[in-house]
Order: C-alpha cells, then structure tokens, then sequence
C-alpha cells in the first residue's frame, strides 16, 4: 500500500490499475508527463554544446550545468576559461541558505586565495561588466507563456531556459527559477567574475532577477546542491570549514573524452512535446488531482533532461 | 572578504560601513527587514495556541508546526488525538523528493502497520472527509495582497498563513507555500487522516492547492526536512529502509511543560510591521539590489517566527 499514500502521481496511470472501480475517472484522465514524453519525436530533444556543458564533481557525485552564453557571453567565457585552468579544482561549497540559495567558490576570496588566483589563468578576468540583461534584439528563439506573472510583463522559454522580456525597455533576461545558476558577486555590480557561482534551492527568489547575472541552470544533480545540510552562519555559510563540501574538478565536457561524458538530451521548448507538457500542468486531471490548476507559474515548469542509453552513446 | 561576496545581503547596512565611497547609495537605501522588525510593536507578534503546536524531534533537531484548525479542523483535531496517542513516535521521514516535498508517516501504511494502530488509538480517525476549502463566511481575518498570483483570483494572509480566496465560488484555502504541511492521501479524497504528512521543500506546488489539505506550516526547524539527502526511488522514496530518518517523538506543546516549551512568537500578519516588510521585498532597494522588484509573490513572503529570550519565557 506504500505507493498509494502519496502526494504527487507521476506513476498514476499503472497504479491506478489496481483499482477497477477507478476505471471510469480513469477514462477521464488526461495523459501524464511520462506519456506525453514517451511519444516525443528524436528531433525534439537537443544535444547541449560540450562547449557549454560544466562537469562539477564532488564527493557525492556529479552536477551538470548548461551555460547560457546567449545571455551572459562574457561570464560564459570567462567560466570556460576558469574551467580550463582548473580554477575550481579544490574549491568548496561554502554556503547553503535554506530556501534560498547554495554557493560555491573560493573561502578565501581575496588577494590571498581567488584573486591571485584568477591572476595567474591568463586571460581569466577578476571582474566583468554585469550581464542581468540583453537586448531583446538581435533576437532569440522565444517561446511565450501565456498564463501571467506577478514580477515580469512577459514570461517564457528561451533556447531551452526560463526567461522573462520587458518590451517597454526591449530587454529580456533568464529567470531565477529553481536550478538557475547565478554569478555571486560584491555590492559593486562589475564585480562578479563567475569564480564564485550559486544555485537557487528553494522558491524562485524572483527579486534577484535584473540584479544578478543568470549564467545557467543544472541540467543534472540538482538534488547534490540542495539536499545539503543548511549552514548554520548568517546566510548559510557554514561554521567550520570542515564541514564545507569539496569540490574535486570541474570540467567542461569539450575537454573531456565523448566515451566518458553522459549523453544528455534537453527537450526542446520550442517543442510541440514541451508545449504538451506544460498545457498538462495548466489543465490535467486525473483521479488524484481533480481539479486542474488552470494556470501555471513559470517557475513550476520543469524543462526535461534525459540520458540516452550508454549502447547508443558509445557509437 | 568573504561576507562581501554574497548572493543576498540581509545584512548589507553594516556590511557597507567598510565602503565610505558607497555612503551616498547606502543613503538611499530603504530599510532592511532586520530594521523593520527591530521596530515592531509587542502587541504585532501573537503566542500560537500550545493546543495548535506540534514538536517533532528528530535525531537532528526538533520540527515546530503550527495547525491551521480554522481551515482544516477536523484535520487538526484527528492529528493532536494521534500525537496525544505517541502515534507518530518511532515512525520516519519515509520520502524527500527534491523541489517538491518530505514526507512521514508509517512505513507500513496497511493494515499490518498503521491502520491498526490508529484503531487502537480510541477517538482517533483512519479517514476523514477532505477539507481542500473552507466557505469565506464565517469570515476569519484577511489581509489581501495585491500584487497578483497566477493561480488565484484573490491571496494574501489568514491568521498567519499564505492563503487564496476565490469570491466566485466563496470558497478560501491554504496555499501549498514553502513550509506548508499537507495531509498526505491515497486516490481517495476521503482517505487522509493526518497520519502521514508532508512539507513543501521547493518552488510552491500551488498546483496541489484544492487537490490536497494543508493542515498548516513549518515555524521552525524547516531546514531539518529541507536539507535532507533525496531518495532515490521514484518520488523520492528511501531505497532502504536504513535510510529514513527517524522521528523519534511528536508531541503536543499544550501536554509539554512550560519550561520545556520553545518561546516562539509569530508576526501577526495583520500587523503594519508585516504590511512593512511586504513592501520592502516589493520596493526595497539598495547598494546591492539597484532595482527593486516592484512586486511580491505570495509564497515568496516569509511570516516571521522568533524566540523569546529564554529568561523571560521562565517567568
């Protein structure tokens, strides 16, 4: 009886078939996330740049992020430069706020540790211009969601992350949904470099969109940042620095041999699949949720990521 | 260095003491929340009812919730009958599904584990009738918030909770925010109890709103369900049994002795200290964050909880 005592339903439709006197709701169903993706086509899935694809391995395992260079081509460049000269090697998380966000870097940012550091990577640069925003044009694929938003005039998918536009100033930007990388920085806007970067772990703090730079987002171990233990310092730092977590490489896929990287596949958002999905959320129904939400939050749409099979891979 | 590199600055004002350049912006600096509640009124902050207090402790730490009996009443009375029956102690965190929810209860949720001890339990109920809603009338108090939501004709607060309302329907509910505690149920809308629980841990679920009970929320301790490791079966689910967190007693506050009890008080949120801090996250600006959101979503509003200074809870 364990898998019926539950709060979400992924796996309804096969579970429900215990229960004949539930055939009818059944019948009502509309089709489940699983379904809908089991029926997409190979061309909706994208395979992400190696060039913009970061291995971060720590002792748990390995998180993938994907950089956003369209949006923050600066920062992306500078972080393939950092990668490449192993910048992060030996770094840590240093700061886990519940709710909020997980940081990783450099403990000792300051002439001593990261900014000597930076220094001696060559064309690695200590700061860069703040990247918050681009020019709506040139322009990039969008795909607009239509339900609303409580912070943006217009929300929706671009080249595979959320985002948000603002016609009246023609500037779009990458949104701070659950996963999204950003670029930690001083008070001084020039400040931030990519040398330290963190990912949102809880309710998208959406204030920080237009104020911070969004590089990415993790497309895979998003569950080895945010199901670490909370600092117990003022915004999460932790108190020892034993308690940090290491970070043994970082990696950008380009470098790594194609037998040893995982052969992720992101669906497309421009994709009728992708589209499906999210109209799933907004109206599906099914035994267990009744009432279809209507709407659905920008922030509560996952993008899909799936590993193809390693046989497939290695060809 | 360190604090200066820093994703969000709850303490940015001392932080910019060391930049006499930045005195200008620090000027015109609206006031932190930390300023804001340092004025508040003792009158704004309310004593929840120790019949309404929930303590779970874990190995880590103790969990404090506060039940919502004016929303989920029947709910509420069947969970203090089975925390007054030490139902919950020796059971576990049986599920944490990354950006969406921990769960407990009985492992064994059949008629081997907890259905036959919740029939030992006298008063105690295996089901009750859903209460997803309540009727706006009897009016309890409402604080609107006007900023707009995607889901919900109408939110805001009700005494202490993030709420909706829709006038069309004259119907009002919880809303499954950050920290709100759900009644975990089969398909069945008639088949929760209270017996298992869960927590939101991620972007607000506001899909599950009217789908499922909210019975009330997580005051502190949040980070001891947030923070834990995600199960790795799907919907999150330990694969072994080794790796469920036990909770070792779940009681009432009102049967704890005063002493032992935590002096926790809640901003009330219909207090011009709360309406306060809502406007600083809408408007707020600072050296850090240049441009101010200009609106607030509901769960990303956090109702304060503080402790007393134990000499005075002693008296």
């Amino acid at each position: 009886m364990l898998r019926r005592t539950l709060v979400a339903m992924l796996t309804l439709t096969s579970t429900l078939l215990a229960f004949p006197a539930l055939a009818a709701e059944q019948a009502k169903a509309t089709p489940t996330a699983k379904e809908i993706l089991a029926k997409s086509a190979p061309a909706e899935w994208r395979t992400p740049d190696p060039q913009n694809l970061i291995y971060m391995q720590l002792p748990q395992g390995r998180v993938v992020i994907e950089l956003a260079p369209d949006f923050t081509p600066l920062h992306a460049a500078n972080i393939r430069t950092l990668v490449r000269g192993h910048y992060f090697d030996g770094l840590a998380i240093i700061r886990v706020q519940d709710n909020f966000v997980t940081q990783w870097g450099d403990p000792n940012d300051d002439e001593t540790g990261d900014k000597s550091k930076i220094r001696s990577l060559g064309k690695a640069r200590k700061t860069l211009p703040p990247e918050y925003t681009r020019s709506i044009a040139p322009k990039l694929p969008w795909t607009a969601l239509p339900d609303g938003d409580v912070y943006a005039p217009e929300v929706g998918f671009s080249e595979g992350f959320p985002a948000a536009r603002d016609p009246a100033s023609g500037q779009e930007w990458l949104t701070h949904c659950y996963g999204a990388v950003g670029v930690a920085r001083d008070v001084d806007p020039q400040s931030g470099s990519g040398s330290s970067l963190y990912a949102v772990i809880g309710q998208a703090p959406r204030r920080l969109d237009r104020n911070l730079a969004v590089a990415g987002r993790v497309l895979e171990g998003m569950s080895l940042l945010s199901g670490l233990p909370r600092g117990a310092e003022p915004m999460g730092f932790y108190t020892k620095p034993a308690q940090r977590i290491a970070i043994e490489s970082v990696r950008l896929a380009a470098d790594v041999p194609p037998k040893n990287r995982p052969a992720l596949e992101v669906l497309r958002t421009d994709s009728p699949t992708f589209a499906a999905l999210i109209d799933a959320k907004r109206h599906g129904r099914n035994a267990f949720y009744a009432l279809p939400a209507g709407k659905v939050d920008l922030c509560s749409i996952d993008v899909p990521v799936r590993e193809r099979e390693p046989a497939a891979a290695k060809h």
